[in-house]
């Protein structure tokens, strides 16, 4: 029976049923009809499959969730920047799923850093669309490698936990488009997600779930969707607004109001059957793909994936800071480990996607098996409470004086980091930083390891840390991939993907964050993350894209397919890389692209490419890049699409974004023909900028400036007309001129229009 | 005959052709009911009278303008702080308007200083609204106390020349009346000036001139004003539209195809006649009132206004540096003057405000007159191009190594300051730059001079000039006003309305500016000006109110009527300023106001009082501020208004907004009584910021915290749900407690929301 007959036999009822959920975590069945339920459930970094999940009817239901691999969370993986890691880490999360007996996770999540107090910034990947696209993409392959599907989310503009259930995020549309849907965009066209989760708030005052515009005509008509779209648990307000706009599911279920309206507007014919039999029909198509999937190795191998957790977490941590080589250790004889972390170590932030991990890797624990040779003293160092307790920062400094060296573990309290609300500020507590200052008073090889799922600040104390690790929330198996580090059994390789500001200050979104009168004004438009720290040149803590390692790396030898080239046919960018130190490390290459001169506004710089490489000392490598068409566009909302301009870009390959080592400027020939905008009110820049116009109006000025009247016109006034004028409306000029001039200001003007549009007069 | 009557006699024809104007300057006369033209002309610092006023039909007319007093432009005036001296130079303007035949001065300009680049920023006040709208009352009760109607310009948001024509400032409501609104409500609220010229620019998406939420809600039925609304020159882009939204006459004229248009929309009922009506009568009031008005002294004294000149530009030089006291001078035996400013000031901008002065002050003559016994070198120092001329350079080194001091007179290329368009940086030329440099190498007693009308970067070369004076476009008395300060015969007093930036890339428009696809976003919402660089806290070169004098003052015994006050009682402020250096001078004494903790949030502080106060050596005043309700106000967008919280406010006193030398805390109680706006989605936060809300939740609180299963819901989730969730939604938390604990949320919910509501359940 094909999905059209299927459907064609399903009263009005059960297909109303099917779009709303049956219970917390399961989709109705139709068993009539033999259309069994799809079971889903939470996780972007693991399973967390609660039990009883056909029956659980309260999505706060408190019953525990079955074990499975706490992986790192996403803003930890992200800084691995290999899309190869994350492609394994959702083959993992996908098996996981169906030894769960699950259909479909509920991840990644795709949104933007906009602001580091997001309270669910570590379940995101970074702060560029770039880079956060291309590992969505490469999770949920994974993911639906097993034949499990993966639904993408929050879509979209869901950059704040501060009122999300009714905040307006006010953005406009070259922004969202440049910044905000670019992400999902990519996710959605490389990896077809079977589903897209839409998220909580309003977009330009329309909740996402009564969206028309983004989740049809962007999502399935642009961008070619073909899944189905799910709400986010609880963000239908209007169970038929959002069928209209192309939410075909509402979860979680049951949801008899929603019903018993949607019943209504189909009999009421508010809303049309066949709209309700799409959503169904798109429901149905994931069933039969789940159904029909390969599901193999129903029970997955929990030593194999634990390990595969500590890889990711030692790829995932970025070595920020280290002083005279300070790490890796040089086999200490006695170790002073502070803070709690170090025995009680924060895996995951809080919220739906909190895993019960299968083990758990201890930071203190590992440190002692590999420092055999080592006396190890421990202290506490600090509680979950924000006050100065000066009695534990005593016994912490003492520790730390007789030692060689101390290792401080720096958690922020969980819940500083937890879904539903945001942070109040980037600070680390009171306590913490005094304890951080106290203790590397006393010893000078101080080494902070930080243990937070967004940035904190740093201002304070970080003079006094000789090394520095940001290790995120690991999951599961952080404690030994940190330890690996700190001996240096694994060299550190992660960079960020999010800016540390020095100052929350300095945060473009400072002055428009969280909103007000439930609107939030994204005030800095395509200026956020580095775009923002760049265009202002303000001085960061860490840039975008930073990362220390134990080894060093030369670049040399950028090379480009070609120094002109047209846009269909994108270029290539070819770099050599070189291990020049003693270890074998992997650096991460990042490729970034400036518009010379560009009629809108463009970024400094954009990431456009990155490579991560394996070399041993010694070694090169020649790392590869092609960019094509779109990484060169910017979006133009007067053309409603992605367009290029003729002219230069140069091409930036860097460690980070700001350590810029190699530069090439190529020249770009656009093939984009677009019609001609020009009309009465253009400026005299706007001429120039067009290609025919530029044409006319130095003919025109040729004209003008050869009549012997011209000079008294332009000395009255004191300035030269045709040179200071670019920002002057030409029809401005003209009239101005035409009091010494005899000219009819409007019949040229009509000549030039007719002329530049092709038209004859 | 009253104004109905007259009406009532006239045609339709008659009263449209009285609703356009007739020409260039004037409107239609009605000859058979003796209603007269009214004549206007351009000028906020002086009457722009041409020849044949009442016949020039294009505006663009290269007739000459007849001499009147050219004052220093607004951008200078308003660094005096002094609004008897606005309303004196107003005064004399009106006199001046009566002797060449002017009904109505066109200005004053009140639009806001957002950008440093704004074309037109020579002839606006200020980046503050507060300060702004003071100066532009007392400016306009000068000019009308003449007898002559002042038209208060451009409304509103044209506050960039760039595309004025296209483009849309688009701007939230609260910084539409906080920042841009407000010094035209002040303006039209104090002074009630005969007409508001509209602006050229669109408003969120719709033209000024055809808005009627601005022209006609906002102006008329919520300000009161009783004028006509006449736009800007050429800002009527559909006469139907514009006489719909309020714009009672259209100038200039003659305009044929406006005419037959509204003609015909009033004969085929597009537009009642009514409408047109009151247009008639807005007009035909001030024909009136010009008529009726007692003109005395038809011949204006042109030696005592100039006099005036000086006087306003004397007070508005602002002596921004003065290393070791090298100013005033000390009788130098040898000066040298370079700079071609210094024979050539630049009195005044470019653009339809230029005046043709009926004298002019050189400088360098005024330096000769008070230097006696002095030898004077010149040289150029720099032409008008931007190109470096070593030899130039040269000369001007040789002359400054071998004298006493060197006198640095630097003015822009003029067509950098010009209406319709705007500077493209703050940048001096790269001579000028160079030439500072090179001169200040040789002789480091070297004075800058600065002759521009708004704010140059001074980065490259500020820590090399000794001694530095902002002198704005002085007007025609600015060369003796100059040389006065110079000499010590005036003590300098002049204070910056604007902040001088470190850098354009610090002004919060950087990222928002000039906007593109004929929008500019007002990313920054009331974060303009210093509100930003506060917020930020961002350095700057020159704080806003900031300004030097030869003498010194002290601030003490800052005292208020009452540490707890009734917002509609207001409250008394005063403090003591006792000038405790050698010589007599001018203090501006600020104050300014914090909201300790608030609602929306708020500026770190906002201007709220200003006084100018005389002060011989030891002499000790006491000054007083009354501040009323609206000071302490924000605009809230949901209720539309503008309210006061209960709470801590700061008194800040200060000699700029970055200098604060006395603070106090009061206590403000509200009477603003706001309807409750708590709903099904409020979040804890909102429950806790209501007053009744508040004492509901905590006993809420109480009542569930004490049920013994709360522990383990608490538990669960690993929060102190109560502590941690202020963000969430209230609603949110009911129902994740559901699951443990025996409650209906929804119940519960419509319970305490008929209880916050007053309701019966």
């Amino acid at each position: 029976m094909n999905i059209n007959e299927l459907i064609s036999k399903m009263t009005i009822k059960e297909k109303a049923a099917l779009c709303i959920g049956a219970s917390a975590w399961c989709t109705a069945s139709v068993r009539r009809l033999g259309i069994p339920q799809i079971v889903m459930t939470d996780g972007p970094h693991g399973v967390r499959r609660v039990e009883n999940i056909d029956e659980v009817q309260n999505i706060f239901s408190l019953t525990k969730s079955l074990p499975s691999t706490c992986f790192p969370t996403a803003s930890a993986v992200a800084c691995t920047w290999d899309t190869e890691l994350l492609q394994r880490m959702g083959e993992a999360i996908g098996q996981e799923c169906i030894s769960r007996g699950i259909d479909i996770l509920l991840g990644p999540g795709n949104n933007m850093k906009r602001t580091p107090l997001c309270g669910r910034n570590f379940e995101y990947f970074s702060e560029d669309p770039y880079l956060s696209g291309d590992l969505a993409a490469a999770f949920i392959k994974g993911v639906q490698s097993k034949g499990v599907g993966a639904a993408l989310k929050h879509f979209v503009a869901n950059n704040q936990e501060h009122k999300r259930h009714t905040i307006s995020a006010e953005i406009d549309e070259r922004t969202l488009r440049e910044i905000y849907l670019t992400a999902f965009e990519t996710a959605v066209k490389e990896a077809k997600p079977w589903a897209v989760m839409c998220a909580y708030n309003k977009v330009n005052g329309t909740y996402c779930s009564e969206n028309n515009e983004l989740l049809t005509k962007i999502l399935r008509e642009e961008w070619g969707f073909k899944g189905f779209v799910l709400s986010d648990w609880g963000a239908v307000y209007d169970r038929v607004e959002s069928l209209k706009a192309g939410v075909d599911l509402e979860m979680p279920g049951p949801q008899k109001k929603s019903f018993k309206k949607l019943i209504k507007a189909i009999r009421n014919e508010e809303i049309e059957e066949e709209i309700l039999d799409k959503a169904v029909e798109n429901i149905i198509k994931a069933v039969i793909k789940s159904k029909k999937a390969e599901k193999k190795d129903t029970e997955f191998d929990q030593g194999f994936h634990h390990e595969l957790a500590r890889k990711m977490a030692s790829e995932s941590i970025v070595l920020l800071k280290n002083n005279n080589d300070i790490l890796p250790l040089k086999e200490p004889k006695t170790i002073a480990i502070i803070g709690r972390a170090a025995k009680e170590p924060h895996i995951q932030g809080g919220g739906s996607s909190q895993v019960n991990p299968t083990n758990m890797d201890i930071p203190y624990d590992e440190i002692e098996k590999l420092a055999e040779q080592a006396e190890i003293f421990y202290e506490e160092g600090y509680t979950m409470d924000e006050k100065v307790d000066n009695n534990m920062i005593d016994r912490a400094r003492n520790i730390a004086q007789g030692a060689d060296i101390a290792l401080l573990f720096i958690a922020l309290p969980p819940y500083k980091e937890f879904e539903s609300y945001d942070r109040d500020d980037m600070e680390l507590t009171k306590h913490q930083i005094k304890l951080i200052n106290e203790v590397a008073s006393v010893q000078p090889k101080t080494v902070v390891i930080l243990n937070n799922g967004s940035p904190v600040s740093m201002e304070d104390w970080i003079d006094n840390a000789a090394g520095l690790l940001q290790t995120w929330f690991m999951g599961q198996g952080g404690g030994k991939a940190l330890a690996d580090i700190l001996f240096g059994k694994v060299n550190p390789s992660g960079k960020l993907t999010e800016t540390f500001p020095m100052r929350l200050k300095d945060n473009p979104t400072y002055i428009n964050y969280p909103g007000e009168n439930d609107r939030v004004i994204y005030g800095e438009g395509i200026f956020m993350g580095y775009r923002y720290y760049d265009k202002k040149e303000i001085d960061v803590q860490f840039p975008f894209g930073y990362g220390l390692s134990y080894t060093s790396f030369e670049y040399s030898n950028l090379n480009v397919s070609s120094d002109e080239f047209k846009d269909i046919d994108g270029l290539t960018v070819e770099v050599d890389v070189k291990n020049t130190g003693k270890l074998p490390g992997k650096e991460i290459v990042q490729l970034y692209l400036r518009d010379i001169e560009s009629r809108l506004v463009r970024p400094v710089k954009e990431l456009k490419g990155f490579k991560k490489v394996e070399l041993k000392p010694d070694e090169t490598k020649t790392i590869s890049f092609v960019l094509n068409m779109r990484d060169f566009a910017y979006y133009h909302p007067t053309y409603k699409d992605w367009i290029t301009e003729n002219g230069e870009f140069e091409i930036m390959i860097g460690k980070s974004s700001r350590d810029i080592c190699l530069t090439k400027k190529v020249n770009l020939v656009s093939t984009t023909n677009l019609p001609c905008t020009l009309n009465y009110t253009s400026t005299v820049r706007e001429w120039l900028d067009d290609e025919e116009g530029r044409k006319i109006i130095e003919s025109l000025s040729e004209d003008i400036m050869s009549r012997k009247d011209f000079q008294r016109v332009s000395g009255s006034s004191n300035i030269d007309l045709w040179k200071a004028a670019k920002d002057t409306q030409l029809i401005f000029l003209l009239k101005q001129m035409s009091w010494a001039i005899p000219i009819v200001p409007d019949i040229i003007m009509s000549k030039l229009l007719a002329k530049v549009h092709n038209k004859r007069i």
